[in-house]
């Protein structure tokens, strides 16, 4: 049987005891609703320490006052079904004012990287996920935790986070899931319409075709991104948020791919706001 | 002898060896030129746990671009010394870039509270504050660590930032220890100058005769406030900053001293900034 612990106390308790064994945990933080990239990365995680924690907790500080919080997907049963299915031994499932108690007033913020990319848009976001995530190592004292490189932007903050503020725990990426048509795997694709879905192909397609471009000698940054402009602008629901090449640590754009480049990019289908990104080099 | 560690790698490596023992951490950070105040915090911490360690670093990031940062006054063989006799096993020292190094962007900040009181003069202290002990917790991992109640509003501030980021270390706050005449003991007070020195005494003064009103019932903050500015404008090179009766743990102001109240109050005496505080009920 999985554990379910809803408060902090408890999963502190059930931490020491672990630690005081001397064992180690692999925690991998979610919202819930969890598809099968979720599942892959649990299925990694367990292979990476004694025992593999993860959380559900749908994060209101990296809400914006429009997004989508309230409507975000929730089905805490049949995430606790597909996570005992790949060997999850504890989910830590806090209810918001577990987590951000009356008076709660602190936060934790990567300044630099967080203002560029998915931080235009969503000025607040990063601050809201690297503010939950400190309080999760904090809670679970992960010697490991894995992130997916579909949220590559997250990925990179959150790895600057912890080198900066010196935590125990080491970050493994995982790479992007997709599927069968390459369509990056995410709760939000639920919200796609079937003609919105195949639109949604646009953002995989260009990343491919960009990859396609690089390895064929092409360097200028600028044309391989007005291609996929052009191929977002021509699809149907499709509107394009960013497209950019960036490098993979700073997230500077790039003009020349003359060594290791990502392209990232956001395009609103329909309400749905998808991103995803590819390394071209 | 006492272990000098100024990397953040190798001071991991201790602490890691202590806590494969099962053994404690007391933790006392400082910015050094230890007086008796520290050497007292760090006799408590002593008996608080197996080990003690402190920190030595003068911060760069809670100092604002007009501050002292560069006068700050330094001595470490007599903080060695001072600090081999009551007992600290291990000094953190680091310098600056190993704290700080080239790119680093992340802060913690509490919000709120870091605006009123030391927070208006200097806005951005406190970030530096909690940032540097949100550090300096990560790398040393403390059970528990002891903080002095003379900066009564940095301890209100790390106490929430523990409770708020679910911190395991335990905050001890320590009574402020005084010279003989009052004044509070501060790393700060060798800059006063003979008639500044004497002039100093007005903060404890108007502190004690805050507490004496309220012991006779004057419960009106406004007029204990009132006599305290008074105090303080008859006083040669003292220039008031503020003179605050708070709440304890909001310090919010209080208008009347039905239940418990701190009074704070900073006082520039020539150039050298001093704070103080006292419980008054």
């Amino acid at each position: 049987m999985i554990d379910v612990i809803t408060t902090v106390t408890a999963m502190k308790a059930y931490v020491k005891a672990i630690k005081q064994r001397g064992e180690t945990i692999c925690l991998v933080p979610t919202m819930g609703y969890l598809h099968a990239g979720h599942l892959d990365l649990m299925r990694e995680g367990k292979s990476l320490a004694d025992h593999l924690i993860i959380s559900i907790f749908v994060n209101p500080t990296q809400f914006g006052p429009n997004e989508d919080l309230g409507k975000y997907p929730r089905d805490f049963d049949r995430d606790k079904r597909l996570s005992e299915g790949v060997g999850v031994e504890c989910i830590f499932y806090p209810d918001a004012s577990e987590m951000y108690p009356k008076g709660y007033s602190t936060y934790v913020n990567v300044e630099g990287i967080t203002g560029k990319l998915c931080g235009i848009a969503r000025p607040t976001h990063f601050r809201g996920v690297t503010t939950i995530v400190a309080k999760l190592f904090n809670i679970i004292e992960p010697d490991v935790s894995v992130f997916g490189e579909k949220d590559y932007q997250q990925l990179v903050v959150i790895k600057r986070m912890v080198g900066d503020l010196n935590m125990k725990v080491k970050i493994i990426a995982h790479p992007t899931v997709r599927e069968e048509d390459g369509l990056a795997m995410s709760s939000r694709n639920k919200f796609l319409s079937p003609d919105q879905r195949k639109s949604a192909l646009v953002l995989s397609h260009a990343l491919i075709k960009a990859k396609g471009l690089v390895k064929h000698g092409e360097y200028d940054a600028a044309k391989i991104r007005q291609m996929a402009i052009d191929m977002i602008s021509s699809t149907p629901e499709a509107v394009m948020d960013y497209v950019e090449i960036i490098h993979p640590d700073t997230l500077e754009c790039i003009e020349s791919i003359d060594s290791k480049a990502v392209m990232a990019l956001a395009v609103k289908v329909g309400n749905t706001r998808l991103i995803d990104n590819m390394v071209l080099k």
